[in-house]
């Protein structure tokens, strides 16, 4: 029989769309391993491990792995225009630093990872588990993360 | 009449899935303004232009206003790990150049650019028009402008 006007068949459950996919993604499923540093490294020696483990983004430490600080190119970049010496320079001088980074969970939706992105216009978000003593940097995520999520969505993709 | 088994009326024409959606999502619906300097410009002035206009790209261009290369935060990020003065190195000796760009055009689909940020690992493309004497700098592409689709695909978004 074929399927009266209006009426068609989808091969999908009613209500299983896009949304609910995208309401599926988890930061868990999309996430990258993080790269960190402790708070006494030099400015140049952070901008070393940034190009060593090729990230746009570093995660600075405390002597218990425990999230201190955020350092991105762009804060990097800045520091560098100065005339200081950038071997002289301990991050923590510079970085971004608790309570003001913006942080996620690794059961948190990419749809609200992907919001605080844009609305706060940064580039990674560190994944962390809230412990007792700190919250315990365990991935990365980035606007590259949710780029080959957009992708995964699309039938045609072909990465 | 309610539908039958199977069958659910969907409220769209047959077809028109999410890959639909994303096939006619083009680079002009998303693109940015391009910010553009000159071959002779210093190291030191495009940084400072980078954090004026808070992009993490700039274009060069040449007297045409004809794109001749392309600079990145991590570009300008290795270069200030060298001893040079900043102040005295012109951005095309360190830019990435003409054939070695690349870009997009305005009607270009979303996704391939996405694949092309993707797989070859850069931050931003130039959008550009084809013309007789080069190629002329009419946007800018990059993650964030991926991000920001992403969101667009959800109905629950809140940008």
């Amino acid at each position: 029989a074929r399927p009266r006007v209006g009426y068609f068949y989808s091969g999908k459950k009613p209500g299983h769309d896009v949304t609910d996919t995208m309401n599926n993604m988890k930061v868990k499923d999309f996430q990258s391993i993080p790269v960190v540093v402790r708070e006494n490294v030099s400015v140049y020696d952070a901008i070393s491990q940034m190009f060593l483990d090729d990230v746009g983004t570093l995660f600075v430490v405390d002597k218990n792995s425990m999230l201190t600080g955020v350092l991105s190119r762009k804060d990097l970049l800045r520091t560098s225009l100065g005339s200081q010496d950038l071997t002289a320079i301990p991050v923590h001088i510079i970085m971004t630093r608790m309570p003001n980074i913006t942080y996620c969970s690794k059961a948190d939706s990419l749809i609200q990872v992907a919001n605080r992105l844009i609305n706060q216009q940064i580039d990674a978000l560190p994944v962390v588990e809230e412990l007792a003593n700190g919250l315990k940097v365990v991935g990365r995520i980035t606007k590259t993360n949710i780029t080959r999520a957009f992708l995964s969505l699309s039938e045609s993709h072909e990465l």
